[in-house]
């Protein structure tokens, strides 16, 4: 059986590519978050999981499973935990997941490791626990190696204009806007309603935090900006945008062989 | 958007969902683990989920994002966790995982939660952070009730003597045997490879368990039964009977409303 | 001073042991749980401890000061954890406990641990105790080893048929029924009043676990089956076949040298 | 059946117990610590166990399974627990216990726990475990009371001009002293064998702890003072001492009933 | 006594405050990591001390004793964990201490608690604790409020300009800079020492983070831009602009009542 | 910049004083608790803070910034954690605290840590946190040591006698009495109010702990003794008393170099 997702594959195939140098796995993690009307719950985790198997395929890495519960969602960067259709998990379970499954990962001979975020909220719960594994690894005489990174954030400036003509406003607020939009578009064009999309100006956040949340903070719509920019055409700039710059970056840290990689 | 799969939903159907009276979530959970040169990394988690759709489309329920990590694979029920292709977690963090992601579907209101296991070995874990979950919600007011089952417990005595003609030994040597396989050839053919399937005599396993594990105690297949065995005829009468009697045993306990059950 | 319960050794007779090759502790684990009206709370810590004091006669092993309380009991193994009289521990709380007491036996010199579980529940929870301790201590050049079991798997065929002449149906329902009462009636007949026990049929239980749990699902007698036929004999016969096969394993995995032990 | 000890009892006379006002049990907590050449191991669980079900015995309590493992020896109260024979547990694994325990007895009803500690390095462990069960306790509205005591805190001036006529250097270095030994020679003479008492001064200890341990700063004998003078005569005074006075105590603390309280 | 720092009142005078309405404590958090050759290791939690007490002063709030201790420096915010003079905390040691800090606050009778960070990398782990302390806090029935905020994150856009004339790469990259070093020239000039102030470009940074940190990726002052611009003119700017917003903040978000308004 | 407070120094200056053998740091730890009508709520911090520097003056080490939050006042030492202006750590939180900071100093390579108590009730937490910290050192190869110390347990009997004409009751009472405010009274004269002092008899206290705490078991005033007879030669007297051998203890200890004693 022959794909970049390893769960997918039989032990057999799966201990053979790991016994090749410079084997790689990338995690992606996502939430199950609401993300507007026009958009279903999975979004984060449907969009990490594909740009994970993009770079898979052309660095040769593997994918494993999709974290498809994330960090609470917070009221800046995601409408905020009190929404319904939001799922969450603690910091330390998260913490915890992350630990435990990279750990488990580096145990069975993986020599990289690629954490590929999809939900904002994720990232320093991520880098804890990522943090732990591979300090353990590393006391224990591995020279194991990984990597956190969000997928926005390669996102590069001539796309950035060119997705965003009227101005950019931050990736914060880009929660259920036209990033997120114009990757389901050319990804699930079926699980996007576009004619749900409510059309309002982004939303303006308090510098701050406030704790209980107040629902009254955020747009109804559960979206921090509009959507109605969004289009497959777009999605397929910043998908491609995306996908280049990470498989880069993965090949230059990790210096891996020519061999593993194959025509984009 | 129409599915019983809540990640696929948009937040209004999801509240929509919510709003009526026995609103049930079915959580899938099961493994990354090695099941043998014949099937891949990801059946415990593939077969929960299958099932778990098939029950909700049947009783009006939604389905959550499977639970693709599960507890350390044990030799007597999984060949162990030293295996290559098994991805563990430990068990405080599946516990908090359980706990977690429960107590969060009961807080956006959902009135029944099911766990339908996949993986033998999370049995224990799971018990203990739903009961965490419905213990915390039920102190502070709610009538929520949770469920928690290994689907296989629901193959009845007539289906056994027929997938079993020579005789069953146990559910927990049917790790990657003729019960997995045989659902595998059902729901996801292009999965298995059945000319890769080693035919040994189910292992002859200790009454207790050593630490560390010992590689030479199960069989070199990554399967403690054979599954020459399996068929997707089999595979079919297994499924029919656990959906049947999970869905029956659901609607009994959750006095689900008529108006909930489609035709089967 | 001179016995196999460490408590009762002095330091320097403890040390004196400890510098043999081989040496072994057996750690008896229990409950403080309800055995129906006709047996004590204390039954599955007395059992454990007497099994693991005539095990350790027979093979020169030490026995530690028993774990009287044990993980909640479950209504499908043990009738509920909400039934007066049992008095439980979290899972993490029995994880650590099991972790803590095995790693200092380890750090002390210890060779070989043995856990003998005397409470149904208890033995996942042990599990993880004992793969992290043992995983630690391996992980800092040790090659202790360990040994997980539950009693009651050591029980052949023969006796089986012997001591349930009308049949055996399955150790999870034995709680209060024929096997503890006969090991008590031969061990510790003082506490048992044969006179108050229920007769019932077996308890029919459903092959899943309800939250919270229903107190109405299991027999009032807080027994899963009747004691009915217990007799001090039957006792005798199970004590014989449990103590042999234990003991007969532990020699054999352990590799025991053979002035260790002592004629049966 | 009718014992102070609840382990011995059945299910029915124990909740007969628990249906009357001022519903008390005991906890006594211990260690697994060497105590020098002349006692052995389990002193700090016996001594605890046994005052505990003489004051039990007179107030009408019941007493709960000993905790025969306690936190880590310190050489200036226990000799340090680097001596070979001390099995201990960390500071979050013994309150945990503490907390699950009485937890678990005041869910089934108990209006009053008290904690009789025998190893003096327990006390700050069990007060954080004590302090989390009742603050839960109370706040999910019970009006259960606790009590933390060690029972050497309970002998009175007089009774230590008595039994200390040379002058008395305080608890912390009567760890395998006169104190333990004479009450050992008390209530379990055949487990003291006087003639092995090391003869030595008190210990000479630091006013501080450093890390790691230096084994060669407490006495070789593994007691912090001798004990030479240790008679049963003088367990006898110090046991009526301290059961006259924690009894007093919890009566008066507990308001028991006089229908409870038997013939000293 | 009087002062905004609540160790320097006595407990009179701290309960008298806490009787009024709208009682607030400000908490200000730090980090113990170096700053370059040019700033002392205490920075961040001398700044959000000294902008917490102005702060107080203002709105008639309660300065709390600083959390001098931080999460871990990240090589994109701080430079790394790996530098001499960086003293860090786990993510749920502080997550930890939040909450115990917060809710012992809260059960005191604060009505208003305010978290100010000064350290990049706390945030998330501060919104977690903090999170979890409100949460329980108002499930108990309280309706305490609390905030959080970075102070930097109250620098305007007309403040920034004059700040950073020839402009500002983002808050990240401020580690050991020109906002932290002409606010510690305004408020502790005699702990800055300008000449060694080690000239160069703003650090270019990866957009993900590597495990282990490389030390090479981070500049060689240990400040990732240069504090060359500071003067202690820029500080009182920045001071102004940060503390006159953070006092209208809180004042229009806990609804200040007048009296408590000192003039400015 | 020169200081022995690390928080001053720039991270130049800090490396180099690692470099030099001996290097060692003092941890002061305190607690935000009431101290009466008389004194601030910061004593403690504040005098374990002031003698950390004395000594490290003396010894040539380098103070740490202090735990300005301790664990939970008790009764019986500190008057009751239900005390208005008692900001209090659970267990758990100091215990990692201290293991955080600790592990984190001896990562950068101190070869020496001492924690310095200020708060009674802290030390048997600080001993765990401290305990595992050092044993992870060691088993990692380390020859770091540590040193726990309360600075009261330094007070000779001639001094005792001097500050105490009238006798010593011992130093769990002295909460808020004489030794307290005669420090204070030497080192931060402006933050005592000697006419606020409330004169009342030494508090007689139950030599148990009762759950939940007792308002009206210790005196009204906070102290569990009068401050009446203190002054600022006593404190002195005391200050010179504990200052010196507390260095004295360390240099001991440690075996320091003489280039790093300076005059006394």
């Amino acid at each position: 059986m022959s794909s970049v997702f390893l769960e997918d594959l039989d032990a057999e195939t799966y201990a053979e590519y790991l016994s090749h140098p410079g084997s790689t796995v990338i995690i992606p993690t996502g939430a199950t978050e609401q993300h507007g009307p026009h958009m279903p719950l999975g979004v984060d985790a449907m969009l990490s999981s594909d740009i994970a198997a993009a770079v898979a395929q052309q660095i040769g890495a593997l994918v494993a499973p999709v974290f498809a519960y994330g960090y609470k969602s917070q009221p800046r960067s995601g409408g905020g935990n009190h929404r319904v259709g939001t799922t969450s998990l603690s910091a330390t379970t998260l913490i915890h997941l992350v630990d435990d499954v990279v750990s488990s990962f580096l145990e069975q001979g993986f020599q990289r490791v690629v954490v590929l975020n999809g939900h904002f909220e994720n990232y320093q719960f991520i880098y804890e626990g990522l943090d732990k594994a591979v300090k353990q690894a590393t006391d224990a005489g591995s020279d194991a190696r990984a990597v956190l990174m969000s997928y926005w954030d390669f996102v590069d400036e001539e796309t950035l204009d060119a997705v965003f003509p009227e101005g950019f406003f931050g990736w914060d607020i880009e929660h259920g806007g036209v990033l997120e939009t114009s990757l389901m578009l050319l990804l699930h064009p079926e699980k996007v309603e576009m004619d749900r999309v409510i059309d309002h100006s982004p939303a303006e956040l308090t510098p701050y935090d406030i704790f209980p949340e107040d629902p009254a903070r955020t747009p109804a719509s559960g979206c921090l900006s509009s959507a109605q920019g969004a289009t497959a055409a777009k999605g397929q700039q910043l998908f491609d945008a995306v996908r280049g710059a990470v498989a880069k970056a993965l090949i230059s840290e990790f210096g891996l062989p020519d061999s593993k990689r194959k025509a984009d």
